[in-house]
């Protein structure tokens, strides 16, 4: 992309209807309009566009991006970082452990002091079903509630780095990955992507990709076939939303329960293990009261139940049976690949490899999804502030 | 503030002496002049002004904030790394559990090895009476060597982010606090601050900020009432400073045995927990010897006793009998509230809500007060600087 | 050095051959032409010069710097902190115990999803025989890939921060050090260098450095005694890049296995506790295995055999046998000191004490060399660089 084609872009920008965005959170997908949702992509692809041309869009000259991680994670916590150094901001990590937040402080309480300075607040919270989506909304009321009683500065907006109900940086990125693969938002229309689960010799992965894949593909009138085996299905609430996306997109949401049916002429596949949302449920309770001795019998008798389900795997021979035996291979990563990270998974390892260059590319529209979302929830004349940092001409790199 | 009331300000600052604090160290606020506190106030209220208009007070282009942490904190963690923040510093953590301290480097040794390229370093250290201060002083002694002897390029300054002896970036938000509350400092001369011991279910929580607050409220001409049950004394130099800062301010300071003592027609409460002097005294040998029994026996022992005094909570009927019922009510946070945190506590879940957004006013001047006392250590003309930085016209978020 | 001196080391520069050092890793010294090494010699002091003269330069408007420590370590850790704030480097930290890399990532997934927006990664993995090195190649050689598929928009250069060969930004620091202090590269040509192994209490201390001095001051054309007791012997391939390096500079390489014999007439002396490569051989078979009583019972042989050579201490004696009794004593720090961090060390407290400024200046360096090898690896015209650093005249402190 050179000058020209990011300039262009910030036109096409320029007409989405973003003020909303404007010091609100990026939460769930399905609460962001369809304007929104495009003005993501633009704003991520106008950023790469400027790195590509050593532009560089700090527009932060000081300013904190909080992380609070509730679970492990590599990826995500480096796509924050990156996201919020791009702009200018210096992540300052909550450790929980670190902190005094186990010694009965409350969430409004130690939400206001991280956000004294804070810009943007990034969470990942998805190990509790009913927990983390809860987690996040106390937190933005408590921050929205500081900034209305003057004790904040400025309002620190969220963003949703993965809860228990939606993963947004990782679909956007996804879907990002796949409108550039097929040429345009408006190629996606009409294309089959198959979500399906597939065996996994862990158990206890969280729902949120499924339900984030289905809650988003469903907006570009995609026809989504949704797999899994009988006791894997996902939050009720999120198969609604993709059934009521799909009355407006044009697109189509089916339940199956095969791996083959969901394959068939499939122009994507995303075959990714979950666990089941009763399990989850079970889990959340257990891990609530502490049950050690409850958490080990769940996960033997929850691995004993996925053994059943162990040829749900993406082998070659499902693969030829998609859209011209070349449907696009999706995975959010790390996969479970079959004789590589364990004896028997969700990918063979001819299919991994042969799809490894374009699932890098996915993984790495995620620094820059977060950028956007961040500018968008900062700025509400975002058009005008990236015009103004092309005309600006400051390089990223060099004296 | 408007940028006039922020010019304003600075001329107010170039009148005051500040030349001793450059390079120099913000350990006990009863070692800097009464013009040195007001500067620092200054200079906290002229970063607050400049963020409000959007104004960036960057003056470091590069450099290093280390922080070194010898007990958990989330706030006093967030404000120094907001202070360096905004002044363009990155925090870099001495963790020293990750770092090879452990394995026999002296003090002198690690602290010029971290300093090579840092402008401030800020230390937690307030576990062990006696060691504390100690440690702050032999780490300021060892970079004051290290830049003597040409071995560092550049004097780190120090900031005491909580010793065993004061809490300095603590007490002087609390003041900025009063200032901001009761429209001057001079206004605080004659007012009442009832300092006073609390109830709660922990035990050994550091004497730092009530011989800070006595400290330093005694400087204003404040009339100082501290009370605490029999037994639960704090440092005798420390109420001997305070005792001294009354014969020049005139001010008061008194002890008495009885909150509701301390509460009659005080114009300021701040009721806090801390454990006895002669606990502390005995746990930090137990410590030092890693003596777990013993450490428990006294936890035990020290608990029970506190028992005794589970009356000493700030309750509503307490607050009746404040100046006017109305004084203000102070706390460092987190406090352990009754029925909230814990069962019963230091103060009644009431009074805590009534109070809860003048106590986030009154933590959100931390992260301003240790950039001012930065700012003030790293400048030898600092109105000068501020000026330049306003002239500049450098916003802080924006193309 | 003032602003003159700068210009005219820029100048020098300007004359060393570099090219190849741009996008590529700086692993081990051998691997570097002399030029190159000159080259980071002069970028460095130019850097130090320019922070004396309070330019800043910050090259990097933004972007990372990954740090992946795989022991523990301060000094390496603050000295690669420092290096990447000073060009305008984020660092961020891959802690492995907080990621999801045990759980069956490839290296090269990993360091491709870490390096979207990563200038630099700088890596410490000293602990495994025949891993450390190994590893950065893997992880060179994928970035160099995910750059050629596209999927990097930048190649992420690598800093080799301590393996199990080499530990260049030490011994880099260590030959600058010696530059310094006796007047000139050219200078070192002739002069004794003893680097002699010393007694310690702990054990299985790594061979970078005595492997990194050998083969690095061997290309001064400085004669090398490279002394330790029998069994204590490095890597073969290393002596022999020793040896073909006095070839080529005049310098000479003598085994010898006497402290005294080495401190003979020697200009400057090294003497450095480390584990017999044999016993690196098997500890690394041990620690593979997680044979715990191995890994115990091999501690206790080798403290024994260590014992042995109890007398292999820099003590006032050997000093005295130096020429002129005043040869420079280096060390890398932290040294085991008798009397002082061990009971019975490589060096006496008085030997030590006496060289302490020269010990922390020689550790000064460090953070200067790493930004040199980072600087000339991510620009293709350093001269030309540095020349317009000076030119924009941009400060490092103040308004």
């Amino acid at each position: 992309m050179d000058k020209i084609g990011i300039v262009e872009r910030i036109k096409r920008l320029s007409t989405k209807k973003t003020e909303k965005m404007f010091l609100n959170d990026f939460l769930l997908t399905w609460d962001k309009s369809r304007d929104e949702l495009e003005a993501v992509f633009e704003v991520a692809e106008i950023l790469r566009g400027m790195r590509e041309n050593n532009i560089s869009p700090r527009v932060f000259d000081s300013g904190l991006g909080v992380s609070i991680f509730r679970d492990n994670s590599t990826r995500t916590r480096f796509s924050f970082a990156s996201a919020c150094n791009m702009l200018g901001l210096a992540v300052q990590d909550l450790d929980e452990g670190k902190s005094q937040i186990a010694h009965g402080e409350t969430v409004r309480e130690t939400a206001t002091m991280v956000s004294f300075m804070a810009d943007v607040i990034g969470i990942r919270d998805d190990m509790y079903l009913g927990a983390g989506h809860t987690y996040m909304k106390e937190v933005a009321q408590s921050v929205s509630q500081g900034y209305q009683e003057g004790v904040l500065a400025q309002r620190p907006t969220l963003v949703n780095l993965q809860c228990d109900i939606d993963h947004p940086t990782q679909t956007m990125s996804d879907a990002l990955h796949l409108i550039n693969t097929f040429g345009g938002i408006e190629k996606l229309k009409g294309k089959k992507i198959a979500m399906t689960w597939a065996y996994s010799p862990s158990y206890g992965k969280p729902l949120s990709v499924p339900q984030g894949i289905i809650g988003l593909m469903t907006r570009f009138g995609m026809d989504v076939s949704f797999a899994y085996p009988k006791g894997y299905n996902v939050m009720a609430e999120v198969e609604e939303v993709a059934l009521q996306n799909c009355r407006r997109s044009g697109g189509s949401f089916t339940t199956v329960n095969s791996m083959a049916e969901a394959f068939k002429d499939a122009d994507i596949v995303y075959p990714k293990s979950w666990a089941p949302y009763h399990v989850m449920e079970e889990r959340t309770k257990l891990l609530k009261v502490q049950d050690q001795q409850g958490l080990k019998d769940l996960e033997v008798s929850c691995l004993k139940n996925n053994k059943q389900f162990i040829q749900w795997e993406c082998t070659e021979e499902l693969m030829q049976t998609t859209r011209e035996g070349s449907a696009l291979y999706m995975h959010c990563l790390p996969a479970d690949i079959t004789g590589v990270s364990c004896n028997q998974g969700e990918v063979a390892a001819s299919v991994f490899d042969r799809y490894r260059v374009p699932l890098y590319v996915q993984a790495s529209y995620k620094p820059l999804v977060i950028a956007a979302m961040i500018f968008l929830s900062k700025f509400n004349n975002p058009a005008e502030q990236l015009m103004q940092i092309i005309e600006s001409g400051r390089t990223r790199t060099g004296a």
